[in-house]
């Protein structure tokens, strides 16, 4: 079975390294290498995450053989984005709810406050 | 290692399945059942997923052992559109990149178009 792109956005965002890569080039393109040194992690291993960041279609990879720069392609994110929007309102609801029981949560303190009574 | 809430989060996203069952639960409760019904899937298989998305904390369960409905919980869903919204900018750019583009394109094919040149 293929992976869906939306899908195969979310995996590739469901790993802490991989959110640091993409942070990294929010700031310009990079190499494998440059992008090992902050994570101190192998080359391999930071070339793996980069696969699973190219397959996503979340970075673009130059061509030139020795420094094969990545940069940062954020359209994937986008649908993601769209996709959360759609529960935005639940969210904001369940936050409403917090505030009003904060709220509430306060006055009943208030009148339990003795310096309140006195 | 525990993986991290927005790993969870994204990591219970990335899959078809489970994103139809966050939006059949924005819609109400349901029972394991009455989710299975409509993707056609055995009860182990639902149950499956919603232990991921359990554990994610985007639905909650109730306690009665029949019928235990499970309900959307949006909360994490915020974090990771939070994390996405870091990177609007970037595809808001590309999208003008490609405006741009576009309208080079065809003020190019207007020119081009014999039509116009009679």
């Amino acid at each position: 079975m293929r992976t869906d792109h939306l899908s195969a956005t979310f995996r590739a965002l469901a790993d802490p390294t991989r959110r640091a890569i993409l942070a990294r080039l929010a700031s310009g393109e990079a190499s494998v290498k440059e992008l090992a040194e902050p994570f101190d992690m192998s080359l391999p291993a930071v070339s793996k995450h980069l696969k699973v960041l190219e397959r996503a279609g979340l970075i673009a990879r130059g061509r030139a053989a020795q420094w094969r720069p990545s940069r940062l392609d954020a359209g994937p994110l986008k649908d993601a984005a769209d996709w959360l929007e759609h529960y935005r309102h639940f969210w904001e609801r369940s936050f409403d709810r917090l505030d009003e029981y904060l709220r509430q949560l306060q006055s009943t303190e208030k009148k339990d406050d003795p310096k309140s009574r006195h």
